[in-house]
């Protein structure tokens, strides 16, 4: 047994029959809406200020401490309402680049505070630890005057193409349900079939799949199970903090932001921090509800929850209904919630949710092993273009034209330039392709290479001109370095 | 706000901060232990008999059903103890590809086997709708007398560079423990530190960390759940049948084998298969205290076991201890043992499983977006080279030199071949990627060609390059078709 040459390997048997994998149609790269995605991601990474642009130029400052190449990710002259009402204070967000990484990060600037206490600043690095898979990282914070006032500013990982839960699901003119004469919401009927939690889709007014429902539980709970076991309260689990990256990755956003604008120096014990911890599994029990009850955020408000409640039992499990009526609880006179105790509802679903993930794990390893090969032959070829046609090395203007170099010029003209008997050319990415991985290889086949005036034809075998390659590309190098 | 052209962005600043992230050293593709891993996939896909190699040759058919190319995966002339021992039979494999498909499987051949009944093949039927990222599927099975007998072929998924639980972790010189003169094991004695379970390592006769043994009971319980939930028992619940691939992935191999060569026509009731899927859960509790007594299998020898459990109470969390104790458990008689009672002993153990699973994605999901703008710009370094010193098109000689082709030569020249003042060659890939990039978006920034004499410079945007560039092969392309 011998491994022979390199080539593109067809994808693996287990990737090929998996349910609505749609790479087939792409033996040599990724599939297009994995490929889409990424680029989408790239396409607002590469995004800047546009320089004729002078209401923007004008307010976005060249530089705030380390950072650079400021551009606004929101609208800078309306602060939003989100903004205003969960902080207090108006805050902006611009994608910068900190010239000490040269790595994108989102700066979250609340504007005209003043930082009273120095303290405040333990509980940054308590947060700078927290590294989970769900939650956006918070990497530093610090005070600026490049902004013309007090600024405050939370550096935040970059995560381009993200949404927050609350434009995904409950924005649009469909986010409100219709009242009924007596006050109470009018929710669509369940459907005719009366299956529960049938698959509706994600449309508004319809059912949220109780899956994804489950799949965002875990992913908020396991956060939560993060935070908390290191001592510190989230405060965060709002529709409007919390971000969704590609189809179902939440992230939870702006941690440590209500930290460090409430920190109180009078009460370092902090006694409060049990409290919040209560009321983030009370956030999370009333988000559960609002995305259980079509998607809606009237349906938690306090005269509605006997009704939404009511809802959720009748279209979904009982499993999900009795984890929002004890996140729901006021238990602080019995015993404390813990995010742990809802681990037996969500029960064998931690088996589908790491599934999917393996899945997804599997997938991605696949496409990474076809993508993988590009970059070998991007490397190859530029190898080759840097021997090709060279108009002279070391003062002798025919090097490119003789010797191994003559025969790396025929077959250039193999790969690219092939012709039919009719003198009609041929364009074949796998012909070029699989020349290029012969040629990495040193396959021992051999090809005949036929001079541009058809008068003589050379065999050489794969092999030969590797080692031709090889010298040739050295000798460029190797001169280079002199 | 405006995008500009594409480029290799940084990455992420999410995976930057990762601990033990080993690619930043590398900007432009991805990391070199992942791939190293894919490599080694590959290379084993690509594996073929040796022609000259008659003692193999003679041995292996052309063909086997629609299956070609077939190439042995273990030695043929000495069947492993292993296999005779599991099933009783004599087995073979081979990887071989499908000539429906074109994709690698493996089939598992059963020698002197004849097939008695027909109804077997509705197992065949259930295994096959089973999908489950820790199992390895079975895609079909049929007879043959390609190989001079009557052979029995079950046909599975191919795993390149997979290893078995046994060659890993049970084999080897160490694998066996010392026994005290009194019979019972010489177990080696706690770490000094007195932690249970702290890591020492995966070496032999150390404890094995606490936290891969849970990610190996995550994997087998998952894929026994869905096994067991569609009605079947698993029966490959043993080291020499159970595969790790890559670090720490597992997948279950061999199933449905023993429920067709033990099919009982008679008894198709199906009686027995509760009494299966008891054993399965035994065969795990056996595997996680072989694996949790230091690697030993002689530590589930009925007379080792109760001086094994109590290694591992001392070692491990009593989770662990009272998993072992659960699964191994003859509770028959009172009520059924369920792959469902073992979650609350896994517990919290969920979240950690899933959040590797997570970064392991959001990992390949950045190497990913690297290696995209690798197979981008080979594509377009193809085009380059169709166009580029093409001998002639459409009977004309000088096409490639004249008009817009001239620009594009010129291009070519200061993409590859550039020069110091002292006519010292430059050799810089980022300078080839950068060039390529730009002419890629059609930047509107601006270039000075020179011409070979050097009596004429020509400014360009890339713009006018990309313009050119498209007309060209398009050019090409349409004569091609023609």
């Amino acid at each position: 047994m011998l491994p022979s040459f390199h080539a593109y390997v067809g994808e693996q048997s287990h990737l090929a029959h998996l349910q609505n994998y749609q790479s087939r149609s792409n033996t040599f790269s990724m599939s297009s809406s994995l490929r889409q995605e990424l680029l989408n991601q790239h396409t607002l990474s590469m995004a800047s200020l546009n320089p004729d642009d002078t209401n923007y130029v004008l307010g976005v400052p060249q530089e705030v401490d380390s950072y650079h190449t400021l551009c606004p990710l929101e609208p800078l002259d309306t602060p939003t309402d989100q903004a205003q009402r969960t902080f207090g204070y108006i805050t902006t967000c611009y994608k910068a680049i900190n010239s000490k990484d040269g790595l994108l990060y989102v700066l979250r600037r609340v504007h005209g505070f003043r930082l009273v206490n120095a303290k405040s600043m333990v509980i940054v690095d308590q947060w700078k630890k927290i590294s989970h898979s769900n939650l956006v990282s918070l990497r530093e914070v610090f005070t600026s005057k490049a902004f013309g006032d007090n600024s405050l500013v939370f550096v935040y990982d970059y995560h381009p193409g993200a949404e927050t839960l609350l434009s995904r699901h409950f924005s649009g003119p469909d986010s409100t349900l219709p009242v009924n004469a007596d006050g109470s919401l009018a929710f669509p009927a369940p459907n005719r079939a009366g299956m529960p939690g049938a698959n509706r889709g994600g449309s508004r007014h319809g059912l949220m799949p109780e899956r994804l429902i489950w799949s965002y539980i875990i992913q908020l709970s396991s956060a939560l199970r993060a935070i908390h076991s290191a001592g510190l309260p989230c405060r965060m689990i709002d529709p409007s903090k919390i971000l969704l990256i590609g189809n179902s990755r939440l992230r939870i956003n702006g941690c440590g932001i209500f930290d460090i604008l409430s920190f109180d120096p009078s009460n370092s014990s902090n006694a409060m921090i049990p409290h919040f911890q209560q009321e983030d599994l009370t956030s999370l029990g009333k988000l559960v509800l609002a995305l259980a009850s079509c998607y809606s955020l009237q349906s938690i408000q306090r005269e509605h929850i006997q009704q939404s409640l009511e809802y959720v039992a009748m279209n979904y499990s009982s499993d999900l209904k009795n984890l929002v009526i004890y996140l729901l609880s006021n238990q602080m006179t019995t015993h404390l919630k813990s995010v742990n105790d809802i681990m037996p509802m969500i029960g064998a679903r931690f088996y589908t949710q790491l599934e999917a993930a393996q899945v997804k794990c599997d997938v991605m390893e696949g496409e990474l092993a076809k993508e993988m090969e590009n970059g070998r032959l991007l490397r190859l070829l530029t190898k080759l273009g840097v021997v090709n046609e060279r108009p002279e090395l070391g003062m002798d203007p025919s090097w490119s034209e003789t010797g191994d170099r003559y025969l790396l010029k025929l077959f250039r003209d193999h790969v690219f330039h092939q012709v039919t008997d009719a003198g009609t050319p041929v364009v074949d990415l796998s012909h070029v392709v699989t020349c290029l991985n012969k040629l990495d290889a040193g396959s021992p086949e051999k090809i005949c290479l036929m001079s541009r005036d058809e008068q003589s034809v050379l065999v050489v075998s794969y092999r030969d001109l590797h080692n031709c390659l090889e010298s040739a590309f050295n000798e460029v190098l190797s001169s280079s370095l002199s």
